[in-house]
């Protein structure tokens, strides 16, 4: 939509007039009070009023009675960025009773001022050199309390299963054991050393921490010691954070968005920021080269409809941003690789811990694994057929151990 | 607790071994692993080992199943700065089914590198000059396509009714029509003028907004044009953004925090952050000096009990903190006084919008009105009475038009 920013939310209520209540939002939100302006004054203000462009009321017996209402709010009442596009639309409205803001179509000038992602998703494919399948990310299994000497090692082994990304633990801050740059010099001296074995290239998403002025110092530091990627905790520091971060040109690496406290947000049907918000649209908006959130498969779940959802988000076409990578997450082994292709495609990256490290032929026969299940799918094969031929004993044993979900 | 934050969860299920789950979560978020590890190693790693201090279970017939879970994490195992708080005791746990963060007490050690609110309650009141009864805000009305003659009326008519701060719409960003440092020039101009005839003075909050990186410049612009007070929306930006203005000497004002886009934590009972974590405890560790909430009386409301967890956060006794003062805000009418201060005491701050602007007698009647309203109670008189007196025709008329709630 031209000039306006259009935000959904769905809205709760028993018996509300919600035609009423999507008016009050568009007037409330924006210009405050309308009908008792004198006409001159609507004229000059009309630019700024608030529009209600639908309103549609779902009730069925023995169901909540919800609205789905989409307000459009003009550019011109905001600065173009995050925060103030937040405040606008979801500001005081957020407590106002049981409403979730579940969709934000940007208007092309709000967009403008924001470069997105800097690598997305086929910079991400450039900088490995891998265009033909889906990428394989592992995360560290423990790393507080342990030692550079250990990291390394742990990298190292992850590193010879052939994932192309590793990443580092959200919940590893800067400490003495294992201080960034000394961290990032010791994973990078491992990764040198799987690759003449691998043969791949692999980036290294190093946790970006610390006070928020001095993330970008932090940034710079991580890269001049060798680090060829980036994690950032975007919702514990906000989504401008990353914005900022991720249109400096001295940060020329890719920035991974780890989606933690993230559940504090999408997960009530009532209250909140829809996932394809959160994990979608924002983050996209703000830079973010990849996207981590909870799979559908796993542990930590999000409904199907939502993974989905935020998915396509991360993908669709959209003037001037480029794509950002999917990256379900949490529960992952190497049993559900077809269902994670069947349902996101090729352009996803398949993200495992436990399911790397927990492998009962060790840490790099679990990246293997993966990877042979990978290639099993993209040449049609069932795992059960890969899982028997030679070589394969990886995929056999982690179907063994894991078996192989079908749906 | 010495050397380790304190986590509280509500956490919901009906069948779930509570205490395994409160285990898990203690290993998960701090070593990863535990009963598998050597002795030698679980030594080496018990100083970073988080540790269940209670499980309360809760079970009644015809009610949800749930436990109240406390989890203490060694500091050892994070940087001192709420983005590695928020992601160690509610990062990956925030997705992890239904639980609600409900509770913070973080160690002394964490706290001590808070310099908390820069002014304070105490110090609010010291600007003011104001220590012997609760303190009266009002907020502009319309903002929004309106230009600087217009903010200055409506602010100076404000001012002329007795109120002690004044705050910006928190949906007013950078425009052309009211820029951040004229508008501060041309509303202080209209506090001066009203000052001559209250004989009181004023503290103008005006709404600190833009990139994240360029708030400290623009709030420093913002005082040297004169501004005495700040409005930050804090959620919108992130608790360490907060933090970074906060403890910065340079931003020689107090920083009033608002609450908008925090109804997304707050109002499911079984997800996201409660009140008062949400604006009580990381509120005043980050440094706001006043902290405006939805009030339980209002049309945008908090539950009672809520709210008056909130209250007693933001004033207990705490080490190294002062006091941030409390203000509960949306639909408050001069009628309701008695109850705010029933509720919250005389160390509070009554906000009003609506019931300033929509008096009867125009908007300086209904900052009198509040004043009259604050002075009877105080007095030990009804409101009723206050009322009847001579020069008390504002109270009069708030509560025609208002009425008094008495519960």
């Amino acid at each position: 939509m031209n000039g306006m920013c259009v935000a959904t939310y769905r809205c709760f209520d028993e018996k509300a007039d919600f035609h009423k209540r999507a008016l009050s939002i568009a007037v409330g939100l924006t210009v405050g009070s309308w009908t008792e302006l004198p006409e001159a004054r609507k004229a000059e203000m009309e630019k700024h009023l608030g529009k209600v462009l639908s309103v549609e009321v779902h009730e069925e017996a023995g169901k909540e009675r919800y609205a789905d209402i989409r307000i459009a709010y003009p550019d011109i009442n905001f600065s173009r960025d995050i925060p103030a596009l937040l405040v606008t639309i979801f500001g005081k409205l957020s407590m106002d009773g049981r409403i979730k803001l579940i969709d934000i179509d940007v208007s092309d000038e709000f967009r403008s001022a924001f470069p997105g992602p800097k690598f997305g998703l086929q910079g991400v494919r450039d900088l490995l050199g891998v265009h033909d399948r889906p990428l394989l990310m592992s995360i560290f299994k423990s790393v507080i309390g342990y030692d550079l000497a250990n990291l390394q090692e742990q990298f190292y082994k992850q590193a010879l299963g052939g994932v192309d990304l590793i990443k580092d633990d959200e919940i590893l801050f800067e400490n003495p054991l294992t201080p960034l740059e000394k961290r990032v010099e010791a994973c990078m001296e491992a990764a040198r050393k799987a690759s003449e074995e691998t043969g791949q290239k692999l980036l290294y998403a190093v946790n970006l921490t610390g006070p928020t002025s001095q993330l970008a110092d932090n940034a710079r530091k991580a890269i001049a010691a060798g680090a060829n990627a980036l994690l950032f905790n975007v919702l514990a520091y906000g989504y401008d954070v990353l914005h900022e971060l991720s249109k400096d040109p001295s940060i020329s690496v890719p920035i991974a968005a780890h989606p933690a406290v993230g559940g504090a947000y999408y997960q009530s049907p009532y209250y909140g920021i829809g996932a394809s918000v959160l994990f979608g649209k924002l983050m996209r908006l703000a830079g973010a080269d990849l996207v981590l959130f909870p799979s559908p498969y796993g542990s930590v779940v999000m409904p199907k409809e939502e993974n989905m959802a935020v998915k396509e988000v991360l993908l669709a076409e959209t003037d001037g941003l480029k794509a950002s990578f999917p990256v379900p997450s949490a529960g992952i082994h190497p049993g559900l690789v077809p269902l994670i292709l069947r349902d996101f495609g090729q352009d996803v990256v398949v993200n495992a811990g436990g399911g790397v490290h927990g492998h009962p032929l060790g840490t790099a026969a679990g990246g293997k694994a993966f990877r042979q299940a990978i290639d099993a799918v993209l040449a049609g094969e069932s795992l059960e057929e890969a899982a028997r031929k030679p070589g394969a004993e990886p995929l056999q044993a982690a179907i063994d151990a894991w078996g192989i979900r079908h749906s």
